[in-house]
């Protein structure tokens, strides 16, 4: 347990801290490694009971099928981050302040968390029809969220944005990214990635222009 | 060859043009969208025959291991997009115009291949140490074009960016992850996306403000 605490992202065992019992989150974060390291397709259940110290009959006693841990992952993994962008969003201050804060919030998850964000970036369309469904639209929830706040700040006259969609989409994709290069040997920090994201999106709808 | 040229990213076999005899590039067609389906590490040697309609024996004549063909397509794929970068880069005009213009280039090239550019990204830790290498310095070569106009810019007064590094990532981040989101399907055409993210690239710098 030291172990799969101490690899991967440099917290992706505190990321499931609420998964019980242990064994189960024991699980999840080996299946995180797993599915990052040879992709989903080629990770057996036996490789992920193996890497949590685990027989494969262990892990059915928790998961039923490898494609059952994979969605366990990305149900948690787009329910915090949704979490973290409502709470972003929820904040005092103007729409300009509360899209910084959303943006500074959703990359500093994505970097901080990239192990996790990329199996569930990339592995989408390995889950099943009826998951990739809940999946898409925790999705939208997301998008709705930072299409709130362009919406409000156009009409304060705050920003100025023609194509809201297009923009909400645009400062998604470059927090997800994050998750692609970010490294922890890099020279910049979760925050001051966050930091400078902000400033770009804040450009990027004008505001205070 | 009918088929693989009319699946995929309609238009990976396109891409392939260059690659003879036709043979081995039917094969680097098959291997993109097995690589693309599957997975590196879930895909053999004897699946990239058989999807390209030929035995295993005959796609040895042409790739003597599966990471000779990840090597090949990561190789073409990146000498193609930094091909287009320096492109857009040597066009005539002022910063803010040739930054727009590789944008709009480097946009184009991630939806219209997205299923080659999403192997090329999401699969870069499969290559060999020494492949790896090849193609990361390829990748700051892409960098470079983009820094370089950044300075450009910056130096002309044209521009206002006080990260050049950072901002250099941010927008080839934005570009690159168009090949995560995009598809056919969408509202969007490649064109419609390069002309909306050259647009939101010049607020990031401030050009003309």
């Amino acid at each position: 347990m030291a172990t799969a605490e101490s690899v991967g992202d440099g917290g992706s065992g505190a990321a499931w801290a609420g998964v019980a019992p242990e064994a189960a989150r024991r699980l999840l974060v080996a299946a995180v490694d797993a599915f990052a390291e040879r992709g989903y397709h080629a990770t057996t259940t036996r490789d992920i009971a193996g890497r949590a110290g685990m027989s494969p009959a262990a892990l059915y006693i928790h998961y039923k099928t490898k494609e059952e841990l994979l969605h366990r992952i990305s149900r948690l993994g787009h329910d915090r981050a949704l979490d973290i962008l409502r709470r972003a969003e929820s904040g005092a201050g103007t729409s300009a302040e509360r899209l910084a804060e959303v943006v500074r919030a959703f990359v500093h998850w994505h970097a901080e968390q990239h192990t996790t964000a990329r199996v569930v970036q990339y592995e989408l369309d390995s889950l099943a029809p009826e998951h990739r469904a809940e999946i898409v639209a925790l999705r939208r929830q997301s998008d709705a969220v930072v299409r709130r706040i362009l919406e409000d700040g156009v009409r304060d006259g705050e920003f100025d944005v023609s194509d809201i969609g297009g923009t909400t989409l645009a400062v998604l994709s470059l927090c997800i990214d994050v998750a692609r290069w970010f490294n922890e040997e890099g020279s910049r920090s979760p925050d001051e990635v966050g930091d400078l994201y902000a400033g770009l999106v804040l450009r990027m709808v004008r505001a205070g222009a």
